[in-house]
C-alpha cells in the first residue's frame, strides 16, 4: 500500500464535490417530475432547470436561451461541428481547426471528411500555440467554420480565442467560430460575448460535476442542425427528457469553479513549483508554455522512459497521472499533440501529466516531488539507452 | 391543497428508486475516476461499467459487448436510425416505420428524408397494432432499415417485433430491424436474441433509473455509422465520458424491474379496475387494446372536454396525469397517436393518459375513481356542445 493518495489527474476528472452532491439530491427521488409534464411534479423539474441555465448563462456573459444542456462535452463538440457543417454545407465545405485538437473534434472532423467536407488541420508552435494571422491565412470563400480549441487538455496551452474569432469575422462575418472549452471552463475567466464566438462546447465533469452533463453555447440566431432530434426539449434543439439532477449539480459546479478563478493563484503556484523541480531532473522537458498556460496543467517528458511503466510506477505509489490524454490511453500512438508541437516521438512516448485542481494541498505536491525523481531514475536504469 | 398526490405519470418518467440511488452514490465522490484512465481510480470505475453491461446483457439476453451506454432513449433512436441509415445508403434509401412513434424516431426520420431518405410510415388497426404482413408488404428492395416501437408510450399497445421481425428477414436478411422498446423494457419480457432485431434502444428514467441514461443494443457484425465520435469510449461507438453512476444506476433499476414482471399482475389488475372504472363514465372511449397492452397504460377518450382543463383540475385534486405524451405536451396538436388509431380530433383532444407503477396503492386508484369522475362532469356541465 502507498503512504498516500494522490490524485493528479483532474483533466482527465474530476469527484463529484459535496456542494454539487447537495444541490443534485432533491431531483433524484423527490422533484423527479419530467420537465415537460403540465403538473405539478413536472413544473418543479422544468423550474430547477430554468434557474440553472440562468445561472450558468449569467456566469459566462450569455442569455439563457442561448445555453443548452448536452451530456458530454464530446457532444456539444459534434453536435456544433456537424450540426454546423450540415446546416451550412449549401455555402461551402471547408472547415479550419488545428492539429492538436481532442479526439472528440478531430474524429467529428474526420467524419465530415468521409462527406466530402475539407477540413485545413492548423499547424502550432513549438508550445501549442495557434495564431490569428495563421487561422485568417487559411481563410477561403468556401471556408464555413472555424474550431480551434480554448485550452489544450494534454499541455494547458491557452489559444487567443478572442483575437482568433476577430481575425475570422473580420474576414468573413458569416465563417461561424466554435471553441472546444472544455478544459478552459471554470478554470479561466470566459464571457462568450467578448469572446465574440457563435458556439462554446463545455463539460460538467472537469469541474466537480458528475461525469455525463455538458452544454453547448450557441448564439442567438446561429442556425445549426440537430444532432439528436425528439421532443420539444432544449427549444425543439436537442431530444430527450433532461438530466434535471446533473443540470442543476453542473450549475452549482459551474458557479463555485468561477468563482473560485479569482483564488486560483493558489493552483498555479503549486503547478510552478511542480514545474520547476521536475525540471531538475536530469534530460527532462516541459511541454507547452510557462505563461498562458491552464492554472493546474504540468505536461513533462522524462527521455529513456515508457509513459506507462511511469505511470504503474507512479499508481503503485499512490499517484493518479496519466500520458497523453486519458480519451486516448488505450492507444499505443504517441500523442498527436506533442508530434505537433514538435516532441521526438521517444520523448513523447515518455510523457507525463499531473493536472492538479482545488482539492490538491502543498502536502500532494511534496509527496509527488518525493516519489517522482527516483521512480524516473530507476525507470532509466533499467533502459538500455541510458548512460547515467 | 389536495388530500393525496397521486403520480399516475410512470410513462412520462419516474422517481430514482432508494436502491437506484444507494447503487450510484459512491460514484460519484469515492470512484470518481475516468474509466479511460489507467490508474487504480480509473480501473475501480472502468469494473464498475464492466459489471453493469454484463448485468444489462444478462437480463436482456444479449452479450455484454452488443450493449451501449447512450444519455437517453433518445440519443439511442437517433443513433440507431441515423447510423444505420448513413452506413446503408449505398444499399438503398428506404426505411419503413409507423405513423405512431415517438417523436424521438419520427422526427430523427424526418431530418433524414430531408437527406433524401424516403419513409413509409405505416397505418395501424384501430387499436394501434400493426402486423407483420403489412410490414411485409411495405418492403421493397431498397429497404434498408424497418423500425417499429415495441410498445406504444400514449396507447399501450403492444406491438409484435418478433413476428415483424421474421416477416422482414424472410423477405430480406440485410434489412436492419430496430425497435424502440423504450416503454417495454422493464415492463415486459423481453429477450433480444428470441425477438431477432438488430437493435433496441431503451431508457433508465421509465424504470426508476435517473433522467439522462439509455442504452442501445446493437446485435454485432451490424455496423451502423457513429452519432458521437471521440475518444475510445463504448467500444469507439460512442464518444464522450461515460456516466459512471447512472450506469450503475440503470443496471441496477432494470434488474428491479425485470424481477418485479413476473409479479406484475398487481399492477395489471390496479390498471384493469381503473379501465373498467372509468368506463362507466358515459361518452367515454378506451384507447387501445384491452389485452396485449403495458402493464401500467391507461388511455381514455372523455367527449365535450379539453385534455388540458382535465390535467389542470387533476393536478389541483393531487393527481399527476398527462394528455397525449410528456415530450410533445408544449404542442396544442391532437395526438398523432390517436389520430392516427382513428379517434375523432375533438376526442383526441379529450384525452387523459394515466400511466401507474409499481410505487402505485389501490388506495392511489381509488383516490383517482373518486375525484375524475366528478371533475369530467364539472369540465362537461362548462361545455357548450354537452347535453347532459
Amino acid at each position: 500500500m502507498a503512504d498516500r493518495l494522490v490524485y493528479a489527474d483532474n483533466a482527465a476528472t474530476t469527484s463529484t464535490s459535496p456542494a454539487v452532491l447537495e444541490a443534485m439530491m432533491p431531483y433524484f427521488g423527490e422533484v423527479y417530475g419530467n420537465p415537460s409534464s403540465l403538473h405539478q411534479k413536472g413544473r418543479a423539474a422544468k423550474a430547477a432547470i430554468t434557474e440553472a441555465r440562468e445561472k450558468i448563462a449569467a456566469l459566462l456573459g450569455a442569455k439563457p436561451n442561448e445555453i443548452y444542456f448536452t451530456a458530454s462535452g464530446s457532444e456539444a463538440d459534434n453536435w456544433a461541428i456537424k450540426g454546423a457543417a450540415h446546416a451550412m454545407q449549401h455555402r461551402g465545405k471547408h472547415i479550419i481547426s488545428t492539429k492538436i485538437e481532442h479526439h472528440a473534434v478531430l474524429h467529428a472532423l474526420e467524419s465530415l471528411e468521409k462527406e466530402g467536407f475539407e477540413v485545413t488541420y492548423l499547424d502550432t508552435d513549438e508550445v501549442g500555440r495557434v495564431t490569428p494571422e495563421a487561422v485568417a491565412s487559411a481563410m477561403r470563400e468556401d471556408t464555413i467554420l472555424v474550431e480551434i480549441m480554448f485550452a489544450n487538455n494534454e499541455i494547458g496551452t491557452i489559444e487567443p480565442i478572442r483575437e482568433i474569432t476577430a481575425a475570422v469575422k473580420a474576414k468573413n462575418p458569416k465563417t461561424l467560430v466554435f471553441t472546444d472549452a472544455v478544459q478552459a471552463v471554470g478554470a479561466v475567466d470566459i464571457n462568450v460575448t467578448e469572446l465574440g464566438v457563435d458556439m462554446l462546447a463545455m463539460s460538467g465533469h472537469k469541474i466537480h460535476a458528475p461525469k455525463g452533463i455538458g452544454a453547448l453555447y450557441i448564439r442567438n440566431g446561429v442556425r445549426i442542425l440537430n444532432l439528436i432530434d425528439g421532443g420539444g426539449q432544449e427549444r425543439s434543439r436537442r431530444g430527450g427528457t433532461e438530466n434535471v439532477a446533473y443540470i442543476v449539480g453542473f450549475a452549482k459546479a459551474l458557479e463555485d469553479a468561477v468563482f473560485g478563478i479569482s483564488e486560483g493563484t493558489r493552483v498555479e503556484k503549486m503547478r510552478d513549483r511542480l514545474i520547476d523541480e521536475i525540471l531538475k531532473i536530469p534530460s527532462t522537458r516541459l511541454n507547452g508554455p510557462r505563461e498562458g498556460r491552464l492554472p493546474g496543467n504540468v505536461n513533462v517528458s522524462f527521455e529513456f522512459i515508457e509513459g506507462e511503466s511511469l505511470l504503474l510506477l507512479l499508481d503503485m505509489a499512490g499517484i493518479c497521472a496519466s500520458t497523453g490524454s486519458a480519451c486516448s490511453s488505450a492507444s499505443l500512438e504517441p500523442s498527436h499533440v506533442l508530434l505537433t508541437i514538435g516532441v521526438p516521438v521517444e520523448q513523447a512516448h515518455g510523457s507525463l501529466r499531473l493536472s492538479i485542481g482545488r482539492d490538491t494541498t502543498d502536502e500532494d505536491v511534496d509527496y509527488i516531488l518525493e516519489k517522482l525523481p527516483a521512480i524516473v531514475e530507476r525507470l532509466r536504469m533499467m533502459s538500455p539507452l541510458y548512460n547515467a
